[in-house]
């Protein structure tokens, strides 16, 4: 399983993905599923992923290797098989979308002979060029779709946990770091109640028109901002229940 | 969709559950799932349901009207068809497994032949006689799980967004109030973030050896306790990550 969100606002872009890898709860291991791109000056892209992991390395290393370019063209430039050629995010999310379609294609046979179901999902944000930054989630199919200010995160895998806090939190004028410390609590709830999502996590964050990595790091467990996040708002909800009156509906309120 | 959940603490047990049904989201309709069973200072038992609304309402029934009894008899006395006659909760689970696996029998091929799932649950919180309060989780299948005070709490339909909150707060030594107020929190959580969860609630409250209801009621939209908390939760939460230091991950702290 996997927890990865993406949260955009008018400063820039928050990415945050786990670590966990697990094939059967007996076998787990630790791989990066954010993938940071970046041209000095002129882009800074961070990819996360769920899904098959052979699947999604295999996308992540074709947007550099080069993606076939034998469907028709899109709006991207008809040359378009990298990620450093795509002239703007709409076109990363399409290059994004036909790896994965490639892959299937080359995989799909096997993957039914093992009763495997072929299941890659991407969150794919980032700034280039003179463009606003810009948030997109790519399915299974190469179809994808993009986040909008009205609701200005997205999520990749199991998001439920997580997603109350972003709900009530988020929105497209909160400052950039209040955005990531937001995105660490919505972990923190996922953490907690999904023993396959797991720690270190990986963070970026990117400012609007910087084109660079502000943030690039990796949250051990040992972290201690992470762990004085986590103990903090731990302690900040047990108040917040205890300082709610107690439920009027008993007989002695009667 | 449905949200039920049991919190079982040493003082008694609270159950709560939301009234929305759905065929479709078109088809959007109001219906209790929380079902009360009482028999003067004898026995107080609610049971919650999740599935499919006419076999749910089907097993209700055959809970007073009369369960088959030609599977081998269990430890439950083997005369015992109805839920008045159960001498504990444990029967009183065996009878719920049975009541759906005679509707199973009776609409399988049915439902098949219209390509729907026979998809029940049940939530069985109560006191009977001498016997501790219990509370058990009763699958499609008939087969069930009982709570322990380790994990105080069972949860029933879209459980993932009301459980963090029951994870952080809730422990078997709890009181009975705060159980229901932090039921109530849960509530709110899933009401956010899925529509197929909705008001009104139903609450109920059973104390230790009282064998009564201390609460059953009805939590409408316009309820103020129940408006309050929300606000106040939503107030709390937004102090809470408010109050947490900005992450130190940025340059300026490096």
């Amino acid at each position: 399983m996997t927890y990865c969100c993406g949260i955009l606002v008018a400063d820039g872009l928050v990415m945050i993905a786990d670590t966990r890898t697990n094939a059967g709860l007996d076998d787990i291991s630790t791989y990066r599923k954010l993938h940071l791109f970046h041209g000095e000056g002129r882009h800074a892209i961070a990819i996360a992923t769920a899904g098959n992991l052979s699947a999604t390395q295999n996308v992540i290393n074709l947007l550099t290797e080069g993606v076939e370019n034998h469907e028709a063209p899109g709006p991207e430039a008809p040359g378009v098989t990298t990620i450093d050629q795509a002239p703007n995010m709409y076109a990363v999310a399409q290059l994004v979308g036909r790896a994965a379609r490639q892959v299937r294609r080359i995989d799909t046979d096997a993957y039914q002979q093992e009763s495997v179901a072929f299941q890659v999902t991407f969150l794919i944000g980032g700034q280039i060029g003179k463009e606003r930054p810009r948030l997109f989630m790519v399915y299974s199919a190469g179809n994808f779709i993009e986040c909008s200010p009205d609701a200005p995160f997205l999520q990749l895998g199991e998001h439920k946990y997580g997603k109350p806090i972003l709900d009530r939190a988020v929105n497209y004028k909160t400052d950039l770091y209040d955005a990531l410390k937001i995105g660490l609590i919505s972990m923190d709830s996922t953490l907690k109640s999904n023993l396959s999502v797991g720690l270190p996590i990986d963070i970026a964050l990117v400012r609007r028109d910087t084109h660079a990595f502000e943030v690039d790091a990796r949250i051990e467990a040992s972290d201690p901002y992470f762990r004085d996040l986590r103990e903090r708002w731990s302690a900040a909800l047990r108040a917040a229940h205890a300082a709610i009156p107690r439920p009027p509906y008993g007989p002695e309120q009667a």
